[in-house]
């Protein structure tokens, strides 16, 4: 399938480098079922909850990296993108809540799993110590990921029938409007790559190829409903 | 005059501390020439580009506190704050730029002044380095000044002529809208206040008491068009 | 045994919560094999490499805790703490590092396993963005465990055979002079939860709690020479 | 005179860039009056406090550099410059505080002056949100300044007599201990400066300009025991 948004060369290299985590997504247990729609309510009840916990440190993350923009309209993106993870966040649970039976409540008292911190951390540290191409590159991978797996089950499937218990979920990455948004991102990326020195670059792209595995780790631990216990 | 929003306890004791700071900016030779319309364009002029890269610093420090907000509601809050700061400079610039020969490079291109500086890395570092209180005590004092002196303005002049030269900057800042905006920080000030001890109380008056401070240093480094030269 | 340093009421409450996950590391096999001098020396090098690299994150998390002390002797002692790790690290590389083949460039070159890195990750990351108290209860199972665990194993081993393959790890953790630093350690942190509020201190001990489980997790990652591979 | 220390290019370029400030401060009323022996105590004790309080803020941009730093050889040297600059302070009082009359209470009891308190946010700030060299940039004025100063006075002055009011602090300063210091700093700033990219460094330059600027003000509000009234 042709690529809905174009993909810069930083973007490029950095997933050529995280190119069997990215695939390995894309055959998790989970992702199958969700897309089968043979997924367990509970199952996914689990993932909605850490899903909403980890939007909240999505939009830590990208407001961090708002400080460290110098020009105010990639300072601005950066802000609507951290409002835009709460939104979303917001939205999940007004959604899925009601007939899942969870809400605002149920997501504060709930403790992340341990790939679910790690992850968090990972973007969170990375984008208050790292450089600015650092931490958008720990980032971009969850909607990348998302997107491109929400309009690839939708070209598979042709169409969601109406009957299928996660078709919001899938109506809404497979949406085109968010291939404005990964232009948006990515473009960034490259400006801020073309900024720097090869070695930040390599730091870079250390942090994107993390992040995809934590993406593989996130669907495994819903998958699994990972505990804290040995 | 009655408040034209409410104001908790700590706040007020806030406020009363710095008492003599927050009434020496209504009579600043700036604020009395601006009110009166004498205010030379060009000073004017000085004080908005300053102005604009402040409010950059002042969407930071939102947020940085947008990532210490555990409950995701002041989390939006805070990150809505950020964008209206952002949003606010670009149409300062739109408006005033056009009609006094600025534009957003002229911006990037100017440093700011020294106690400029010293404002915008207060609420930073406070904001990073500082309790969530604390950080936010620090940004406190700008909208709540701006708010209480335009509406202070108004009333004093009862109406603000059409030929007033700086008619917009007054209608804005004396615009009922942001009391809405008042009470939200002023609650959630109120409410990270309570959720502490009394030491980070303390320490949270002293920031709020400095930035005091900064606003009438902030009025007269555009008044004495302050530079960096001894 | 009797406690060979003071455990004030707050880490007492910390250890109390974290009892099973604290227990579970007594019992790890890798600890099992370490004690009865059973450990692969290749397992043994991993386990040292990866040491090495978590050394230098708690170097980090110390240096930002001394940034947010108030006291110059606080400060002073968590620039101190922060000193040792990396000097501990560097004699870990001397020593063991001769007999096991290994050096600078490959602690350098190696990279974090995702358990290590997690770890690493959440010490930063509340150390960053969390209060003192928080930060602090965040690396106190690293040594505490240590300390505990050496005098543990002397205990039981009565003493320690020149032959022992790790001897001199044995020797150096069971060393009473760590006592001294437990007892200012564990001071600070009753000090700093003294002057907070409870809801911070509840943050502080689930802070502890997920330290003491990555004690455990890094433990296993050296057993199962974890990889990123999924 | 020939430079006591080795002076990497872009050290050069950064002091080349700040000359007008950096020489500013050889002739500052309180350096001249500092070294003719004619300054009264009370503006030297008010100084020394204010130096004390500097120095904490001094220790905490080290301390957070040290976590930008990758190699661990580096992490230890910022390490080691936070120490030395708390205990150089410690030493201040003790040494100065006993015979001009403060101890450390006096120290924690007093606020910051504006220029003061504008110099340490700067440091912090830059090096929380900027990169490795500019905060490496904004630290290096203090010492360097200090160290040619000291020497620079101790070739004009032959000798410090014994009978010299300030002859411990001259002394001090012009110590060629120092000169290893100050090798190793901009040894450091090369190699970080050679890591990046012309616009970071561009940055640093513009760090190290802001503090070169701020050692002025710090004479300067010693000189004139600056307040916070307007």
């Amino acid at each position: 399938m042709s690529e809905p948004f174009p993909i810069p060369p930083f973007a490029k290299e950095c997933k050529e480098k995280a190119k069997e985590a990215f695939g390995a997504s894309y055959v998790h247990p989970f992702v199958v079922a969700l897309a089968d729609g043979s997924l367990s309510s509970e199952i996914f009840r689990f993932y909605q909850i850490q899903d909403a916990k980890y939007l909240e440190s999505f939009s830590d993350a990208c407001a961090i990296l708002s400080t460290k923009a110098n020009d105010p309209k990639d300072k601005l993106w950066l802000i609507d993108a951290a409002r835009m993870s709460l939104v979303v966040e917001n939205e999940l649970h007004l959604n899925y809540g009601k007939k899942l039976g969870y809400d605002a409540k149920t997501i504060a008292d709930t403790e992340p799993t341990p790939s679910n911190l790690a992850y968090q951390n990972h973007m969170v540290s990375v984008a208050l110590k790292g450089s600015s191409v650092e931490g958008l590159s720990a980032i971009a991978p969850c909607p990348w990921l998302y997107i491109e797996l929400g309009q690839h089950l939708l070209q598979k499937m042709g169409t969601i029938p109406e009957s299928h218990p996660y078709g919001d979920w899938l109506r809404m990455y497979s949406d085109s409007g968010f291939n404005e948004y990964m232009k948006n991102l990515l473009a960034l990326l490259q400006k801020w790559a073309d900024q720097t020195d090869a070695g930040t670059r390599e730091k870079a792209i250390l942090a994107f190829e993390k992040s995809v595995h934590y993406e593989w780790m996130f669907w495994d631990q819903a998958w699994t409903k990972q505990t804290w216990r040995h």
